[in-house]
């Protein structure tokens, strides 16, 4: 709704060793990781076998489908190349800072797509600016390019110029980078965001998601690990992982609610993940009902989860609108016509004088959840019973999601008892905390820090977002 | 999917007899008919205390998001308006058979939405060309427009050249007409297509569905019953009943498939008709299976039906990309990559390993069935029992969807056992049209042509569809 | 200038009879006569072997190469056409307005472009209406359609019937119409706007102008008659005079100012006519001076005539900013950038210190006029003398041009030597009625309406533009 | 028409010390600079009295009035600012090389404009990315920049750094630079092209050419000189002129061609310089002849020059058709459609029977010439005499036009009479190279390379033109 959380971004590469064409496979990825970012699209191919330095184009505000269309996608030949969808979380949403980057370095050109955020992009920055570099843009991205550009200069190859960046790098980043002959991905040692290899006939491919490779029937190899470069080119995939530690720090939210369902992040289905939590909330939270319902799209599974486990039996509550899309605007003052309304309607069939289980993902302002635990009972349901696939937000987020901060945080200064009233809710049980490491299957390698505040990066002084623009 | 049948139209009405402007309304109301056709989209609006003849309107091709911006829609001042969303069966799909169509006739301005299709369009327009009729579109909604200007030089009132004008369509149309002064609602004597009445404070609101009544908070009056007019103004609703019959032909389609399970259509639940209709599977075509999954949207309420009778348990096996929009276009000429791909992607998870039943609402060519149960098996399924919650298509409609002609359609020559081999299902099987009265709770006034080839009103000779443009 | 006088429109027609496609050829044609309207463009076309009925436009808001692309044009396939570009005097500046008008009627596709304005549109609309039409514009353009499509039904060829509907219009008409298999042009019995015949090779042209004749490298063959209708196809040329009068009423401003200087318009060089217009002011207002200029464009051919009669040299004094186009925005409210200076600037070096006449082809409300002599005097010129190749201008204009209502017209008010003051100049001379047929050679058969209120054809009660918005 | 020399671009900034905001005033200057640059257009401002490093900027591909409408020029607020119109000679027409630039840099943002073309780019952007850097664009224009922002750190101002760049700078360039709290201005020290200042009120001022100033009604104050930079703010002009060199080399072919004639280019009326190419031609190419014309628009001041000094009455033969614009498509194949046919047609009256001196500014390949030659003797002319107002184009030139190479000049592998032959002219006569210094007064600090090779500045090795694109 519209007080979602939001992933900054997803990316995409494709090399293909033979020579083909990749901006379509590309354009299909990017469909594929639509829901990781709706505000600008882009793609930049070049070809391997062309002279260093060319290369093509495309990028700007809006949907993969806004942006693209069968002229301008037919312009982008070349057998190698990156894609990149973005919410922006650092960076004006303004022209200039569409993704990919595609700039001109000693070695001829780089392109970059980056998901994530730096927490010293500011300091990095100005450093840069005292020994004289410019910025066009305002995303830490720019940031990252200077860097590999510099540390090309004094080191042997592209890949070592990364590993070299990412040593002065502090925060989230997963990076697809094409250099003129390879395409190169890179995690953060903590590997806050998700990044995985794929493979097709004689392409390799990376991004942001495993329903990515789906989509263009590459198949999965493997993930990227947390602080590993892999440099993919005719020679197959070689890795380095110098850079990585004992210790990552995945983000813990893109198996609750980031992610697609279909995919499988570091090894593990995200869909189990949300079966899981729905049966955690079932155990730690059980309630005599009729229907468990999930909140469209993102509730459903864990609604599932919480009824294979409670025995109450699932159902399907919310017809959501498809057609509600990202230009969506609000003509009306009046406060009827919520967006909210417009979005879902209620099947009151389905909850008619019945005692329902509404499982979301997360709470944020509250508003939302009032709306539409409102429209349950305006439907006719006896009591709704909200269950919260996750533990309540209390601190912001700065690897590269727009969990705001605290002051906006429903859950940073009420109780679960007043937010439950708050709510209009009859019960309202979170997730605890303790028990998320069985969302990954017993790894506690994740970063739970919008829940606990253990934050394994020390956070900007200050929030960062947007500060470049002030 | 790319080869699903499609509803021609959807239609709103609004007449704020307290003077507040209604375009707003319209927009939120067209959003939640979007489903009933993607082609194009227009509102125009007058104002019943200004001068008669005045009007704005704002239409072209696109979603309803994609036709309306602020701007647009902040010219758009009056009190009585009309909206449309359509697909195009009659008329090609080009700008100036875009709807509502706004006239000038002898009383002002006429303006119109309809849903439907005559029979003797091309008659009647033939008949109009030869004392005198000019036609700017290649659709029959000006055919009616055109009679109703000539009657109303000899009826009384609008209503009455409405009835008139009635006496000579033959065929489907729910239309939705604003005349300078009152709205109009008329739905053809068998009722092929749906209309109801709405109320908000002092809005009359006529719709093709209920739901676009939820969206914008009117309250559900109750349907314009077939063959009626309705008049709606500051005096309330009046009726005029001579034109209906004693048998209706409601499309049972509508049930199946084309109306939104929110929406009550001529008083029955959508979504209690599909359940229904899962049950009647799950009755007549039982199968020892491990999961039901829906085909999404439309096959889903089906599949919990029969989940619900066969004690089969009801899972989610597939996501649907809702970005892959009405403008995605197929830049590879690389079959691996199908839109179906696009569209759907296999939770791998839920499949691995079961016997599935898959229910889905239609088949007609069944090339894309074939691609589903095929995206199953590769994602492991063990057994895919194919159960469609509709008989098998025999017959082409002509009362205003695209249910093609016969040599189209995959039932028309093969027998079921032939179609569940081409598709590659471990069995398959139809919703017996026997036992179609039980989705509409045993009210036998519907129409089920297209399936068994009793056509209510006879059909052109030749199919008429397209055929102003040849 | 921004009060410049308006023609309502420039028509093309071209049908080739060894079936090549037109479309290219008639937007070339378009681009000659964009002088003629500015407002919108559009070009329909059709094939004479193809089936009766189909055909191909495209049209929009905007100058012809803001309307048309590459991918649009490529589009219109077919053998015969007509286009149009448009000023809007009646019907307003709105969508459904542009020309040309494409209907479908009894014998199939009937296209049309208009030039000019009919008197009696509102008396003919409302007969229309009371005997069943519908209207779907509000241009008379619409009218004239009707009447052709009535009288068809019992004319035995569609000329027959263009010549039963022109018995029925009043006022100013050229009109082109490609009905299924012939082109036709037809001229009102006064011929207030231009209208010519053309051939190249195998095709026949008409065309408003002869410049639209040249830039498709076409042959002029003749002006069609006041009154005269043409039918041109594989046979040729046919002429049917039934309806031409003993006395036209061309309208003279064509040759003043509407009309491009190398244009020749029944027969007249446009350029000799100003040439003479100039010569007629030296005679009757002659004035020391050191330099005579005109105000581009039109002010130029007139000019050099005062020179050569006068024997005062000749010179060019605006640079006129050809860049400065119709979608022009005035950001500012400062007064001092004015749009006449941003559309001109003076050559300093060519009048400072200089006794300048000035010459322009008309005063409407003076204040261009005074802006213009203000210019000229702070770029140093001594005297600045204003010759104006018209009479003064004293009543508005029913014929297709918006010379506005009385209280408009600054000559209406003020005597010549109020206006001279009014504008600043030393001395200020207008063109006497009486010699206006120096300009067409002796030839009396011309409208000078606007100057003397002698009006061929009674105006309308009230003014008729825009009359049927309100 | 389609082959003529280019400019490279028009640059212009402001800074109003009382706050007033200065976009529309750009935007007004743009208008009058329109001549110098029709592919792209922009605007940049900022506030000096907030926050640095904030800033607006809207830039596009197209002219001044299509890139740039109501709201997009709204929504440029701030009392400093540069603007830019291009023709690309170096770097790719493409999105990301549209100017002005705007950076950021270690004192806040950094916008410019820039008229030229450096020789030695590739070799400072080489040591650039020797030294760390990465380029967004392929113009040189960031190669300035980033010179500026390296130069910066050990200067105590801006101004300095700019002077401390302007040192490895070579090649043409006039320089539109607006650092957060001032404005300057900086020309190459051969002053290759223009730069003017200008004040309004409080406001000062920077252009290419002074038809710029007399748009927005500023005063003329100065030419900036060759080397010379100024720095403007609250107080005053300051000016640093370290850099000027005794010799300067001043584009010739501004006076020619690329001015406007109503500007004023280092004092000299471009007007005044053409009568006296006209007179020069007169006297050294005479001819018995009825008339004398002038190509339009850039031949028709010659024109005037050439009939003052021969007696030769001057007249007008061409009518140009203002309206054909940069999107001018050709749909058609057949020849006799050529573009200079739509854009050029022949006053026949004016022509026809008399022996004519046609006046053009040059001539590149020929076949423009040849065109118009014919069109004229089609119209009737007896003889056609062609007189060049420049010598004969010989080498390509380096400093901001797009003269192009040898082989592509058609004076330099054929003489005169080959050429007049090849053309169709009765004459040809070019001017003398020797007496180009009349046209400056008797100035020879100009640069006449394209006609004699004597190149002020080392050309690069090998075309610069596109190459950073292979």
């Amino acid at each position: 709704m519209d007080q979602e959380i939001h992933e900054e971004c997803g990316v995409m590469g494709i090399y293909d060793t033979k020579g083909n064409d990749v901006a379509a496979s590309i354009y299909y990825g990017l469909f594929a990781l639509q829901h990781r970012g709706q505000e600008s699209s882009g793609i930049a191919v070049s070809d391997t076998r062309g002279p260093v330095g060319s290369y093509s184009v495309h990028k700007g505000m809006g949907l993969v489908n806004e942006v693209f269309d069968a002229e301008n996608l037919g312009k982008l030949k070349g057998n190698i190349g990156v894609g990149h969808v973005r919410y922006s979380t650092t960076g004006a949403s303004i022209p200039q800072n569409v993704q990919p980057l595609v700039l001109n370095y000693v070695k001829g050109t780089l392109m970059l797509a980056h998901n994530g955020n730096l927490v010293n992009a500011r300091e990095l920055r100005t450093q840069m600016e005292y020994t004289g570099g410019i910025f066009h843009t305002t995303i830490d991205t720019e940031v990252i390019a200077y860097l590999i550009a510099r540390e090309r200069l004094t080191s042997p190859t592209a890949e070592e110029a990364v590993k070299e960046a990412m040593k002065k790098l502090k925060g989230a980043y997963s990076l697809v980078i094409a250099s003129p002959r390879k395409l190169i991905g890179a995690r953060d040692p903590f590997g806050f965001r998700p990044l995985v290899i794929g493979k097709r006939e004689d392409a390799y491919v990376l991004a942001s998601e495993t329903c990515a490779l789906d989509a263009i029937d590459a198949e999965f190899v493997r993930d990227v690990l947390p602080g590993e470069i892999v440099m993919l080119d005719e020679n197959g995939i070689q890795s380095d992982r110098e850079m990585c530690k004992e210790n990552a720090a995945r983000c813990i939210f893109e198996y609750i609610y980031f992610a697609r369902p279909d995919s499988y992040v570091d090894g593990i289905s995200v869909y189990k993940s949300r079966i899981t939590a729905g049966r955690i909330l079932a155990q730690m939270h059980p309630v005599d009902a009729d229907i468990v319902v999930g909140v469209p799209d993102s509730g459903n599974v864990a609604a599932m989860g919480f009824a294979e486990e409670s025995g109450v039996p699932y159902g399907v509550a919310f017809i959501k609108n498809s057609y509600v899309g990202r230009t969506f605007i609000k003509p009306g003052q009046q406060a009827r016509e919520s967006s909210v309304k417009i979005k879902l309607n209620v099947l009151k069939e389905v909850v008619r004088g019945k005692r329902v289980v509404m499982v979301d993902d997360s709470i944020v302002r509250g508003t939302t959840s009032e709306r539409i635990v409102r429209m349950l009972k305006n439907a006719g349901a006896k009591e709704v019973h909200v269950r919260i696939s996750s533990p309540p937000f209390l601190y912001p987020c700065y690897y590269g999601t727009d969990v705001p901060s605290c002051d906006q945080l429903i859950a940073y200064n009420n109780t679960v008892n007043e937010i439950c009233s708050m709510i209009g809710a009859d019960s309202l049980g979170y997730l605890d905390g303790k028990r998320l490491q069985e969302l990954t299957e017993g790894d506690c390698n994740y970063c739970d820090a919008c829940f606990s505040g253990n934050y394994p990066v020390a956070p900007p002084e200050g929030d960062i977002r947007g500060s470049y623009e002030k």
